[in-house]
């Protein structure tokens, strides 16, 4: 199957030109997924998150107490399937105890094998699509490729430094773990805000959602990984409304699982990434920050930048 | 050679038990690699980031701005031989334009293939030893495993919130790139620190060396890799004498190669990273920093947490 | 995307129903690629392998001579973009120069990172489709998985001894290197027979065709990747209407490149692999059968069963 | 630790040296793991597989009937530890549907993330050595490298073909399953031969015996790992004395587990691979063999030749 090599470019040219004419995409009317920051636009409400917002999430530090969110990545971690993870650890020309120079010098080095899609990770917006149209109008046939997207991708994820409102959903249920299939909708949403004294969310906030669901990991990744509580359709619709730039929370697939009644396949995934460009961190550790009542801080994310990539595994921090 | 599967913990116990009595390492007596922090340490001058140093850092922000000092990892970066890094793109069970559900769900997965070290990245404690003793007098017969590390591996770092300090080199030496091979040792720090104004260098701080080297990447790899300017070995010292907890650059090493006359391979590394538990942070991107003359800062990071990893590709923000 | 993994089953269930009520497949009806050999044959035309077939094979052995028709796979070989392929080696449990036990044991272990479509590879059935049809019938999404094929994988090709016939067609053509673009079809196939005395083609056997393209190897990689010269549409006709149960080339793609014109992308390997049963070695090494003019040959073949594989890393062997 | 990049050679070749001159090894004074076909052999006793000795192995097909050896290697066949296995099947530009041309053209691709020692696998005579000594006084610091063998790779391997010799060591036993730690030494070696009839083991043969062990495999997973019966010292120095070329066994280790009492950890791996040049394949399929009493036969092999690599992924192939 090499020869594609040869006449690749040009039947693909030839192939998305008439997949085009057919489908009939205009450019001149909106589509579904088209981003309210224009036509170039790559990092969706994350265009929010500006200095005076920063500058706003920097007055919300009193104390100097960080916080780790991320879970460890590692081959024990309930995954998606297929989804697995490798990492490997060697010592490159150290055969026979053999050192480097005066001072003896030894190092060690990694590899990783794996899905970026294990332990706590952000969701680029090409992650999730509607019908193979992606965030700002972008079809796959015209960004993705086999060796890294050409669009979207987290390399061009910004820093992050913005408000991190965090709802302690467990605690608005009066439980210590929200049951799975549990949705977050407007009313929950703000349910939960009121009994916190969260007077708003507002436009480039980073939100999230803890429902206990850490308790299960390592000690019954089989529930863990089946289902969840979280962000429902109702929900999701509310907090892009608000201009929310990130959405996340302590589990798996921070949307409801299993989905409400008459959605989509992770629809909600749909709604923020593809429709409004709205980021979602899954499996985030926010245990610390609900024991410390944490509710508002200022948010911390660098995304690692690998070129193309889909997915990232992350590990925010946020400041008290 | 399966059959090291049976008796490979017995034999490997009792080899490293002979080891021990041979080498003589006793309990007692400091190794030259032991923390100040105490026998149990993993984190090094990490621990000087208390919540007092994080308050005194969120001060230094007065415009809100954040900087990403992440440059893109690729199989095109030029890396330490023979790193090799390959990210693949697909979407699982979507072959003949399958899409799930109602809502005609679509999405693409990643997975990476490669070393971590190629890109920007921090260098964990366990990177680099001295005739295989690393930070705080592990062993690596005691805490190296070819599935990762089993002690200071990059999932213990914990969250990074401090002061960053910007070393604007290229202005110091009048240039805009300083030569390869030139080092930065307690004559030239200070200069440099003069020169911007900045009073002092202090406990948990990071520090980075601004080189103009990242001028040459993908313009000319070859140059870029094989040496640079960067941290001599007083210059290490002097540092680690005041506590910084990370040093980084803009360029592939952070350590001046070739390097200086009399030391070691790569020394800097093991004052740094064995003697003194100061990670390196190596390819910066600086350069819009000192284009805005950010020389104080909020330096963040969050190091994604694979477990045993030891290094990892990192974003760190900072914000002004 | 997580929420995948609880309804993802059900939906790719019902997605599945549907496509086939749209496409309307019937299981009387032969499809266009149905096998000869019934509807759950997975093998093709290497039914034709029979003992007999083996045996017969046998009999053209009186030298004794062996050939290794592998070229070698490494990073640096041409391969279809975007594959790569690294290899690393490690000494696990090694460090400061451990060995275990009495005998004071070392080992190297190794590992695979890449594509496996580099080098000497055959294409297993599973490999090259029409519009998502596969050989015997079996649509895409009934079998393709991302974590491997659930039918038509590499794990399926039987042990393979039968007659190999070697058509110089670089002699053929009075040539040391056939141009690229140059097909093999009918004619050209017959009158290599003719020149070189090979009475029959038959079935089970097969047929290797020698361009003296190898040379390029090494030295004009970019040509060597761009084309070549091979089979053609109407040559694969005549084959699989003999049929031959393998197809090789020493060369890249064994299919002519460019395309013949008027022909499809690829269109020789779905004639051969989807329509017909008939695997394809691509990038072997002829050079020393050329040179000893083995022309008929006991061809054997072990290939490497990777669960789900499509293709496979091979090295055939051939005895004189 | 980029900053070996620039002096790693340099000084590796001093520590070589220095090495070399503590060691003291003397080119004169043969090593104990010299090869009897010289300094720069690097494939031990397949010297001995002449074709003379290929045409004589030819003679013992007698029905052409064909035997695959290989189990197949994926995620869950036991390995030994930390090794793991992937495979991921992905379809390259085809999102949406996309085929290419007017023939509409769709391919499956295929990646490999893993160690080579998972499934059937040929040992290469760099897997395991004595004190970091390998095959023919090739010591560790000479040839090994992280990115592959420098000398005793597989693509070394010639192409195999040549008497394999199967050894029921279970109706030796008169049972179903050898029990793990039975070790095979001459006499039982010699016991097997008589009761099979067998006359001889010659130079240059394959040795393969036959335990029952296959029988666990998805069975009973974790007694198939932890040990096996398999050939003993005295018997790995009988075969040698003889000259075979490989030995093989359908378990997997080939060597008995636990070791017999007061040898070395994986001696007997040592005495074929190091000392004597006789390759090792694990987890061979010997069933269909002994069922059909196949005691000598054609056996062929043709090894992946990935360049460097220490062990590979086979499937030989025996003809009766």
């Amino acid at each position: 199957m090499k020869s594609l090599f040869f006449s690749f470019r040009i039947i693909a040219a030839v192939s998305i030109g008439l997949m085009l004419l057919t489908v009939g995409f205009s450019q001149n009317a909106p589509c579904e997924t088209s981003s309210k920051f224009g036509s170039d636009d790559q990092i969706g409400n994350l265009n929010y998150v500006t200095p005076a917002k920063t500058l706003a999430a920097i007055k919300l530090v009193t104390k100097g107490k960080s916080y780790s969110l991320g879970i460890e990545t590692n081959k024990d971690i309930p995954a998606f399937p297929p989804r697995t993870f490798s990492i490997v650890v060697l010592q490159p020309n150290q055969t026979a105890g053999t050192t480097f120079g005066p001072t003896k010098t030894t190092y060690n080095d990694d590899i990783i094998m794996g899905w970026v899609g294990v332990g706590t990770g952000i969701d680029g917006l090409g992650h999730v699509g509607i019908d193979n149209l992606y965030f700002n109008c972008n079809k796959a046939v015209d960004f993705v490729a086999p060796d890294g997207l050409k669009k979207l991708g987290v390399e061009n994820i910004p820093p992050v430094a913005t408000r991190g409102v965090l709802l302690d959903m467990a605690g608005y249920f009066k439980t210590d773990m929200v049951k799975e299939g549990t949705a977050f909708n407007r009313s929950e949403i703000e349910g939960a805000m009121k009994r916190q004294g969260i007077k708003s969310i507002e436009k480039g906030d980073v939100v999230m959602f803890y429902t206990g669901w850490m308790k299960l990991l390592g000690k019954d990744d089989k529930r863990f990984a089946a289902g969840n509580p979280g962000l429902g359709i109702e929900g999701a619709k509310y907090l892009a409304s608000l201009g929310v730039a990130i959405v996340g929370a302590d589990n798996v697939n921070a949307e409801v699982m299993p989905f409400e009644k008459g959605a989509g396949v992770s629809e909600v995934h749909q709604i923020l990434l593809a429709k409004n460009g709205i980021y979602i961190i899954e499996n985030m550790n926010l245990e610390e920050m609900v024991k410390d009542k944490v509710w508002e801080s200022l948010f911390t994310l660098g995304a690692p930048r690998i070129t193309g990539g889909v997915q990232a595994i992350v590990n925010p921090i946020t400041i008290q």
